[in-house]
């Protein structure tokens, strides 16, 4: 089985995998991931994704399966590393959004998307992924698309919350779904349960459902004392 | 002293905090890098930065006075590292652009700049560098933002080049620098001393100076072997 879904389950905190093991027991897993609008991939368009699989001539053999001229698997055997990374990118896309949309310029964004980036390694690292996972195309790749394009229904939300409007109008203006609004108190939950701080996530689901002003919250993320990188 | 110019030395492939090594002899340096358009900087919108110093305690003490409300660093021991990301990231930045100016996707830029980060690793590495501090604002944010931006001059080089302008005709018309274009050499030179693959930077630097065909070298690219992430 090849899973191609991404998020945890809400009230377990369960990676899909876990979930798919549950389900169907020792079948060999794998997990397809990475940057890919999929209007680009359905028109031939160069793209490159992360196929993960901890058996590697099985990921390879998925691989060679797979890929081809335009689409093209990076092979990895790190699962959970795989996983964490589309399941926090969309939480990241809306606080790049919300930065945007309140004009707080480019470096704003660029500075969310590093600090996100430290929470998804932190919070892989605790699940047992490593960094170099991470550091690649279902990790960094899919967290630069997402909070990077017009066309991402995340950071789009973020941004109409930046400029202004409530969550409750936006949701009912459209019919797609920004996953991170729902992913956002998961994402939390999971860190809480791993000891993980995630200062950019909770900030983000504060203003999604908790009413925080969106003001106050980037003081406060500001007001941080000057710390280590890593 | 604090460097904050980025690049290596074109014919040693020094780092800027080699060169000033030489110059000054022992006096302690630190490095100030990350992604920041200084226009947004001196509006006083946030931007966050890599403040790297060998010894932690005067880093501190660097960030404590350079560091403010709005200009927030982050501080890493790791000083190779924070200069690779600076002085790579721009000959990313004109893949990137090449990929958006030649319609290729967002796909596309995004698996650019995760497999351009993969070579600042390897590239870090080989000089005695930490995948954290690339990780970090110095690289993985500026990599980012440079090549995210209509704002960025390599990134518009590149854009263009790959709408089919000839560099000759995109330098005769601008008077600012785009550094990818001398870097770009430079950064594969340094590779070969380092024995490093930098699959993209060569890809770069052939069709800026060795006359390569901008089709043939992205199909070249992507008939690669499928392989491990990392």
């Amino acid at each position: 089985l090849v899973i191609c879904a991404k998020g945890v389950e809400l009230e377990s905190g369960a990676l899909m995998s876990e979930v798919a093991h549950e389900v169907v027991g020792d079948r060999p897993l794998a997990i397809l991931s990475g940057p890919t609008f999929a209007h680009e991939v359905a028109r031939g368009l160069p793209s490159a994704v992360t196929l993960a699989c901890a058996d590697n001539a099985l990921g390879a053999a998925i691989a060679a399966a797979l890929g081809g001229a335009t689409l093209r698997p990076y092979l990895s055997d790190d699962m959970v590393g795989a996983q964490i990374g589309g399941a926090l990118k969309n939480v990241m896309a809306i606080a790049a959004g919300i930065a945007i949309g309140r004009g707080l310029g480019e470096n704003a964004r660029a500075a969310i998307m590093t600090r996100g980036f430290a929470e998804m390694v932190r919070l892989a690292r605790a699940k047992g992924g490593r960094i170099e996972t991470l550091a690649g195309l279902s990790g960094l790749g899919d967290l630069v698309l997402t909070c990077s394009s017009a066309q991402s229904r995340n950071f789009s939300l973020g941004s109409a919350l930046g400029g202004g409007e409530s969550l409750a109008d936006i949701l009912a203006a459209r019919e797609s779904v920004a996953e991170g609004v729902t992913s956002a108190p998961a994402m939390v939950a999971l860190g809480k349960l791993l000891a993980v701080e995630l200062p950019i996530a909770e900030a983000v689901d504060a203003v999604l459902h908790k009413g925080a002003n969106i003001n106050a919250t980037i003081a406060t993320l500001l007001a941080r004392p000057f710390r280590p990188e890593y």
